[in-house]
């Protein structure tokens, strides 16, 4: 039988928790006198709490009498059995029967949890939302992590280690350490002099030494000091030269089953400091970077999810990040303010089914999918495409757009919204909305192909209205990836625009994940492979230890660290930037799920010049192992319902059964 | 120089501290083997709690360099001049120019309040909402009973005095104190055996006594047991005759800046007890009741707003329990679920302006009218007429209608609540929405004319579908008191409603309040001196110390104290039954603005029956005091703008001069 689980208002772990997050961050002022202070970040978006009060109930007939035990994470909460009120602690013996079991509480610094040991009526997303809620009738929230009449849900489960720096150096009058890598946790300082002291951190070694400069910083005083946990490989203590450091090393244990070989070395460490960079940022929820921001960013997470898949394949994370993003109610901005953030929201939802099968979840969430498409659909233009409204946001990418009325990619992206949710909606049954979402997205897709297909250029255009006819990778991009255009056109595409130099290039990692899903879509794998090398590959000849926000192999030195008009703004371990281990575990292992929760999927192992490939792809009932020489390939899984694919053989694969196929 | 106050985001003071009191309440419950406990008791509405994030900023030309100290209630604050970010405790010098100050912070366990010592920039409501903020540019929330650095928005300003029982006595093995009155506070026991006991509490003393069916108790362990803050008059302890008990008596130091005497001691006596009432029903809002619910009901706050202009006069609990009864957006449900003290949340605010002439907190509260008033139109049937919806609840009074399509009643709340927001539309310069609330009112009131109008019965009948033509007192008594029908349909009212006792009476002291209110409009004295001696009087010959929330002269003994099924569950502390003073202070002194904030007033002294009168009016700049024998009226005014008003003859009244005239 399956554990009692902590339970709340459903999203009230995830928002009070992402509340806190975002509220954590600092950044460093100067003041009168070059005085250096660390100082609050205030966040950027509207931070939601949680619900102070809360009712879950649940119905049941039961066979066999049972026992409740009730515990609350408060005293002013109530069981309330048939119409009785039990206070916290309370045992109740059922007997055989039908029963009503409300459980109401009340916790004003936090949010309100329960959790009732029992067998029909323990705890679990089977009690639902009661009383006056405006939103009666949904699932209760849950994590798999609470599953104890001790565990507090207020208390975010990290694991914690001791770690020490690899080098310690007198330099510029003070003490610089190294941890070696990236690291993230509380600091503790030693043998201080007992003065108040600004202390500077740094992901790189310049970041840290640029005293005036350096992002983020530590306000110590006393002989001994312990800062809130942050992120930084160096840390600088100025003036002083005997202190000592040491760190609380802060992390979720969440464990790496994917894995990936081959033999190219450089890759195989590519891809471990991808699984690296997912560590430090795989948190509450998914964040964008450990550094700077350290807050849930929709279009980041959107594609660290995808990575997780093939990585951890952790759903809890997953189900956070996307509560996490979704907020509450009333919606008055897109997530994060930006659109196309709103839109891969959606579109992350339905890859989470896709790969996890949790229809649970997908119902869960649904009727916040149907809210956030009222909100989406209030602020369309006549025609049902999108146009940036005033306090949004269009980010697509860190690039340069012609944003003369409704732009190419951003609606492609809302095409792919409606495609996501007509899936979505099939799922829980809702038929009309499969339909409606269906015929949207078919009609958006439509719209496109006739207003911004340039003929000439053989491309997609940003603006079919400002008559400019600006040619960007983004929109040509996501018509490969989503299937938005006939073959011909993508073919153009490939020539006209991937492999026109005159396009501007993609410099962030984030669009390059898209730009490499969509040329190993088509089969390309050879771009991938090179730019495996070129891009991700050079940032770790330049000794990255994490993979950075944004990389521009043309610039020199500390111009790496340059971002946002700040020194050393960038983020240097960026989780959009982990995309390798996603890429090579759908192309190169070639692992896919074709049916929802990996029902069907295939293995189809590509030869990507890296020589023998091997590792392992998690799914949620068990591991699929692949390995490949370009000749032969060798598969072992855990689940049923796959199937090889070798040139244009296939071959079932039987799960525990090692299948060995040849081309 | 007014003091700098402490603000906040508009709202989330009233919010938390509503939060926190609506969750205080407890009740009692029987278990297993009879043994008693109190409970938590869960309360009925949707409860909002406070933003934790706030934004705050002003931007201001000073002619002179300022010090700016700046004070938060958490350390994650910023104070932000010119865009550099200053943290807690920062004092900063403007120069003369242009400045722009923000604060913004986050509090997780309550809400982010701040200070600013300085001249221009010192905080006040002149600080407005900023950032992402779902309605930017409204003012900030303050109190005017914050204005010092060393104070804190997170701690209700209560009193507290010492009280011991005005009496002991054994009986049934245990001792019974009696406090002499209704009382509110924590209790102190001591001297007890250490055994864990319940002990029960009464605002009877047969409540008290009646262990197994008292509404309220007390779990108590040890030698020595404090209570939470509790509403009783009798304390019994069972099963001990050694104990002790003490109270801190806590209250909101209200002063009775009005007075009312006259030569009948029951009415003295009357008005005395209601403001007793008033007393212990007027904390962080006013409550209903101070046993139970210890709520903030939006109908009953209607009439204890107004009472309140001629008892206290303090304009900071309007505005909180206004504020209070909003709650948060999304806007999802009627105030307390009821759509008749939504339309009477509207009312309470055009009467707060009426009296306090505060244009301020009306072009504060103004978008949140606004948006109720889309929550109700959405609600509308296709005549515009409100008629109950699934999950709303219609009230009117504890009184049976017929319920068959729109209610009579409810629709002139509608009207008048159109009407209100007219006033107020015309205030903030809104005026499309005063013509439109306008027009939306008078169409309203010509279709209950015609609809509702039952020739025969020569009254409004509270429905016109059913075919059942009912009459209730109700909505004849807001016809008249709302002037929603002409002369003769008024007194056709008066003779077939008022005064014929076939229509059921009014039971409640809420309801009283209109039908007094309406028949002293209409200059029916006799008809309040009556009720007030028959009604209120024989509540006070029972023994009540203050006003019972429902009184039925021909029930006997604890009869009384029965209501909602409970044998004791009525509020014997009821503050919709302090209408007296209300109902004395308009009429009887006469004394009534007939411009907003008594920029002009009317002192209209009337001969009651009462002997001679004298008593005090308190306004926002000062006091009228008035005296009348029925024949010569003598007032004392400190504010301009008065009119005596003695038979058909007017007299100016002069600020500070005594004005005496005869009939």
């Amino acid at each position: 039988m399956e554990k009692a689980k902590w339970i709340w208002h459903p999203g009230s772990f995830e928002l009070y928790h992402s509340m806190l997050l975002h509220n954590r961050r600092t950044t460093t002022r100067t003041y009168e006198g070059g005085e250096r202070k660390s100082v609050y970040y205030y966040p950027m978006w509207r931070i939601d709490s949680p619900q102070k009060n809360a009712i879950l109930e649940k119905t049941a007939e039961i066979s066999e009498p049972e026992e409740l035990e009730f515990y609350a994470n408060t005293k002013t909460a109530n069981m309330v059995v048939d119409g009785k009120a039990y206070p916290v602690g309370s045992c109740v013996r059922l007997e055989a029967g039908k029963h009503t079991v409300c459980l109401q509480g009340f916790k004003a610094d936090s949010f309100p949890a329960f959790y009732v040991k029992g067998r029909v009526f323990k705890t679990d997303r089977t009690y639902i939302v009661g009383g006056s809620d405006d939103k009666r009738g949904r699932h209760a929230g849950y994590s798999e992590y609470y599953t104890e009449p001790c565990d507090n849900p207020e208390i975010f489960k990290f694991l914690y280690k001791k770690m020490y720096p690899v080098s310690k150096k007198e330099i510029n009058g003070g003490v610089l350490f190294d941890f070696g890598k990236e690291v993230f946790g509380k600091i503790t300082l030693n043998n201080l002099d007992g003065r108040e002291r600004f202390v500077a951190l740094g992901e790189s070694m310049e970041e840290a030494l640029d005293v005036l400069e350096c992002q983020l910083g530590l306000n110590t005083s006393g002989t001994s000091f312990t800062s809130e946990p942050v992120a930084f490989r160096y840390i600088f203590v100025p003036e002083l030269k005997g202190a000592s450091a040491e760190l609380d090393f802060e992390y979720l244990p969440l464990e790496n089953k994917g894995e990936f070989k081959c033999e190219d070395e450089l890759v195989n460490k590519l891809w471990d400091v991808c699984a690296y960079t997912m560590l430090l940022n795989s948190r509450e929820g998914f964040f964008d970077g450990i550094k700077r921001d350290r807050w849930v960013w929709s279009g980041d997470a959107y594609q660290t999810n995808l990575v997780n898949y093939y990585l951890s394949n952790d759903s809890d994370i997953v189900r956070r990040t996307i509560r996490i993003l979704r907020g509450k109610d009333p919606i008055t901005k897109h997530i994060n303010t930006i659109s196309d953030y709103t839109f891969l929201w959606i579109n992350s939802i339905w890859d989470y089914y896709f790969y996890s099968g949790d229809s649970d979840f997908i119902n869960d969430i649904y009727p916040e999918i149907i809210d956030m498409l009222g909100f989406i659909e209030g602020r369309l233009d006549a025609d049902g495409m999108y146009e940036r409204k005033p306090d949004d946001w269009v980010f697509i990418d860190w690039s340069t757009f012609d944003e003369a009325g409704p732009i190419c990619a951003e609606n492609m992206l809302l095409a792919r919204a409606y495609e996501s949710i007509s899936n979505c909606a099939k799922v829980v049954g809702d038929k009309k909305m499969e339909k409606y979402a269906y015929e949207r997205h078919a009609r958006i897709v439509d719209d496109i192909n006739q207003l911004y297909w340039d003929k000439e250029k053989g491309a997609f255009i940003d603006s079919y209205k400002s008559g400019k006819r600006n040619v960007t990778r983004h929109a040509n991009i996501f018509a490969i990836l989503f299937d938005y255009t006939d073959k011909q056109r993508q073919e153009s595409i490939i020539k006209n625009v991937i492999f026109n130099d005159e396009v501007t290039k993609i410099t962030t990692p984030y669009f390059e994940f898209y730009e490499l899903d969509a040329m190993c879509k088509i089969g390309n794998y050879k771009y991938m492979t090179d730019m495996l090398n070129s891009y991700w590959g050079e940032m770790l000849r330049l000794g990255a230890t994490t993979i950075w926000e944004e990389f521009d192999p043309t610039k020199k030195g500390i111009e790496h660290y340059e971002m946002y008009g700040g020194k050393y703004e960038k983020s240097l371990c960026h989780a959009w930037g982990a995309s390798p281990i996603y890429l090579l575990g759908k192309y190169a292992l070639g692992v896919m799920p074709t049916g929802a929760g990996y029902k069907t999927y295939e293995v189809a192992p590509k030869d990507m010049g890296l020589g023998k490939i091997s590792g392992t792809v998690p799914t949620k009932n068990g591991n699929v192992f692949v390995s490949f020489d370009g000749k032969t390939a060798e598969v072992v899984s855990e689940i049923d319902g796959g199937t090889l694919i070798l040139g244009d053989k296939k071959y079932p694969i039987v799960k525990g059964e090692r299948l060995i196929a040849t081309i």
